[in-house]
């Protein structure tokens, strides 16, 4: 079997951590080529990868035909713009989140790979692939403590990721992990949000007025209250407990060495997703290039589960607008995406 | 300095938990009488203390003039008519909580007591003299963490206390618990109540729908949920989140003997509230005996605060009902109650 | 039933937290003594109990013939002549840990208290009325986990708890404690006992080499383990780790409030042995007082328990001094001291 | 650069783990051959690796010229005959541990890599690449806690691997890893072995006498007592607790989902090696890949650390044998073998 040729569009921080992935940690591909308009950065990524072509556009990428699969690294408004072509040219596609940044541009993606004979495309919700998550979802779908009542979220950053961050990005760039996941543990869509402003932070960035609590309703009744705080000060925290009706379940505790010292016993806490997740995008971006090189192209959550999400995102950015709870815009999911199988994938080629 | 002698008013469980309490593990004071309208069951509390004097109306307990403080034990509905007559008695009062069970009643309580020369009643809410919880108000007051923005609580029963526990009992029978502490740890009152039910637990009594999600708003502008669950099935359990500008405490969670067996690492979780809050009521009483002995007779929640709770219940009540937020009905402190002053107290003679 | 008079003998630290216990914390019981041959020190700690007589030795206290019991809190080798006359005028008595500070005085004090009907001396280990120890030692009884095989013990204090503390105190100071309360929970007395000497923490006392660890073999096969440290400088700890056939289990872990902070996930650990012991030395002396009302003089770790450790102690001081295995004086239990029957308690009236 | 072409020698459980991290887990290798005498097993590993060659003999393999480099997983007793004709047809090794099974073959295998221009040997201590120990070995380099003073240490398997397990096996095959990891953590060899029995576990196989408890001094001073306990019966657990001056650090502490059910709180904890140590083996071998693609051939614990543990363990099996404290072998490093520089990796080339 030979190693899978892929192509990374967009050139950041993310783009370049999957280029050393691929490169030094995972199995089965290599990086062929980097596109990114700054050509320079382009460059730099290539070298990661030992040595990539390097492009500036989406399409003389595709042009070239020596790729086998793409990975669209690039911010969420220019996701469409990738995706189409590369829909177009049958290639398989891991796509960061989120698939798109409204629901609208997320109908014409839908309706493009539609087309194609089976979904093609993976969105980057890494959450799902993290070990602790999965353990969650297994103990929901055994039944082992009884049925999920509610759950309980905490997803707490040391300070907000840039300074451009203003307040929707809670829900659009932040909750929207708490959208897919935690429907994704559940087993039920989002139904509706609501959002709560409280005390702020006064060490938040001036424009912001968080931590905020956000409330979900999911179509099966369960109950989920997440704090979203961006300005926690002491680390990177991403915390759920579920409630069952024969027992408590909890996830994303601290672990690792111990130590005491100064009168305390202490374990470190992370301080940013990528150590947390470090796994977890390991595992997602393995299997991902496993599904692809055995056909099953995706292998995690697919175009309709990134659409869901832009649902509750525009419900939910509604909400903190209005202090209103919102209902989520109902969909129903076509045939061509169901079923559900696996543990962590949503779909079957 | 002489033994206090304490009149126990009501002959139930928690009477009779009292006076195993003075008679067996605190210093400074004895139970020499018991009333019970039953009398059967005023004896048996009345042998725990080694051999009480027997009655069974509380107007006979105080012609005797042989008691120098009372403790109120009964049923809420029943507490207006032990109070006024020891009130009127200028005796000091230990009372269970609740105050009395609406805030009507509880008004003509504290009219009553305006007429003494200083609040003369403290109130059973025992949890403010829980280490932990302590620790916890000393960690806001010091702001050694910053402000205080949230609290994230749950309060989980095992099975409810009896099968006679309806609905409303989940905000005043339980809820109370949070509405006194939290406000207390958090320095603020409660200022708004919003409850949401979600899926219901199929092992409940089938005329509960719970658990339920209680939303408070603090009048500091904190925000507290708190999961009220008495159908938790493994166990008692309360805990309590307090999330700072520049970091997160947490308290209640299990501690103990550690055991590894049988594939899992176990800590014993407890099943009811007589061990998790075991020293918290030795506490409560001690400092009630030597508050009274030294003349301040208040060390702990006043009258006020019971009536405080009064109204937050009637709030919850409302909004259980009708699932909208309401308001807490304001109430002005009379100079009288004024002012704070000891970490667990709020009066001082 | 009337308040047990006590007289305290001994008014340096211990005497002094005694009498607070008792006069503050504990039923049943009043302080109307306090001896010292500083009259200063006695009179401050007869102020703590609110008034009680002050005296400067042993025999006037017990000439008064107005105490009821007697609670010995000098050090160690001024023991011997608080016991001795007290045991003559058939008090019962609460001794401090050691017993005696040698087996010699100690068979001396074991004579004179089999000339009584019973034993009337109760010595201070306070560890056995430590809740986690107590369930600890059930675990064992209960063989839930198979049969005990192995302990491994830590016992850490900050630094030394004096200046005056010396090399030969690591074994007849600090591991007394372990002597006593390791054998209780195993059920099994000390055969042997052997000390290695490792690196030297450079921060200790300049004639202190430790930290030590001590090794000892019990008559039934089990093997403990002793990390002997009294300079670990961050705080006071007492863990214990017992391997079963099917499970282990672990004690004395950081409980209480957490904290996430400054990228750190902490619990504070306890900085003397006061706060980590609390509850158990209020135990210990509850259980005294009452066993002294009810006629059963005693309800914990008798002289026989407190004669045992003597010997174990000289065996560890011979073999910290030699570097061999020293096997402990085999001693048979007088038909006086038998038999052993509650979990706390190895004596019966 | 091109893929690397392993070939594994020895297609038992641990050849055919390695064939699926290679061929599904780590990047920049895959399998080409399959050594086995059992040509059955051999085939069936090689289909792990999507259909490698399948040879019966090692000097097949070599004379092939169709690897670039040698996984050696047989039993230790056959480690000897694979690495001399592979140290002389200069390809680089990854040895399982044990580097050979005793110090005499040991010292022939070293003279061989001695005659090429540097180390060539990897062998598998994966606890190296483990995050904690990772963490641990820093936390004794940077001496912010001090200066390590004593390590406690415990190896607990569930039951023996196989039922052809051995007392000396005790050492030699499980103590083994402790002498390896723990010298590495301490950065400092064992200079001398004690072994202590004590009681036996019943559940144990009826010619084991275990658990043991086996005491080394380092020759640094520091003292290291291990329970090595193969009959464990709840599951696989591995924890070091390490002293310093001024703290004590302790990893191996069970981590992930935490779940309150039936009175208790409770972690799954491991139950064999492979889950606990899954991300040490893929990191050793993708550390292992990557420094033979790049030039540097080994990245880890080289022939000279293999060596040295061959040492510690015939001291050891002695120790257990006589009851005596016996002196490891001192062993001069060779120039050839020096210096040791990051972390994980104890050779340069």
């Amino acid at each position: 079997m030979q190693e899978l040729r892929v192509g990374i569009v967009g050139a950041g921080a993310i783009g370049a951590d999957h280029a050393r992935r691929i490169t030094e940690r995972t199995s089965g591909a290599k990086v062929v080529a980097v596109v990114d308009p700054n050509e320079e950065r382009a460059r730099e990524v290539a070298a990661i990868a030992g040595g990539a072509d390097v492009l500036t556009a989406v399409d003389a990428l595709i042009a070239t035909e020596r790729v086998d699969a793409v990975m669209i690294c690039s911010p969420g408004r220019f996701h469409e713009a990738a995706l189409l072509p590369a829909l177009q040219a049958r290639l398989p596609i891991f796509c960061e989140k989120p698939l798109t940044p409204d629901s609208a541009s997320g109908e014409r993606v839908l309706e493009a790979e539609q087309r194609l004979d089976r979904p093609h495309i993976q969105v980057g919700f890494m959450r799902r692939f993290d070990a602790e998550y999965m353990r969650l979802r297994e103990l929901v779908a055994s039944a082992d403590a009884g049925e999920l009542l509610m759950i309980h979220a905490a997803h707490r950053n040391a300070r907000p990721t840039n300074p451009e961050y203003v307040q929707q990005n809670l829900i659009d760039d932040s909750v929207v992990h708490e959208f897919d996941v935690l429907s994704w543990v559940a087993g039920s869509p989002v139904r509706s949000v609501t959002v709560r402003q409280g005390r702020r932070n006064s060490l938040s960035l001036p424009h912001l007025h968080e931590p905020i609590l956000v409330l979900m309703e999911l179509d099966n009744g369960v109950l989920v209250d997440v704090e979203m705080n961006v300005s926690a000060q002491f680390g990177y925290q991403v915390t759920t407990e579920a409630v069952f009706e024969k027992g408590v379940a909890r996830i994303g505790q601290p672990s690792g060495l111990e130590l005491w010292q100064e009168g305390a016993f202490r374990k470190a806490e992370h301080t940013y997703y990528d150590t947390r997740f470090a796994q977890a995008f390991d595992t997602e971006v393995q299997r991902w290039v496993n599904a692809v090189r055995d056909g099953r192209l995706v292998d995690g959550p697919n175009a309709w589960d990134g659409f869901q999400v832009a649902l509750a995102c525009e419900a939910g950015v509604e909400a903190l607008r209005t202090g209103r709870t919102v209902d989520v815009r109902p969909a129903t999911i076509p045939e061509f995406y169901a079923p559900r199988v696996s543990p962590a994938s949503s779909t079957l080629s």
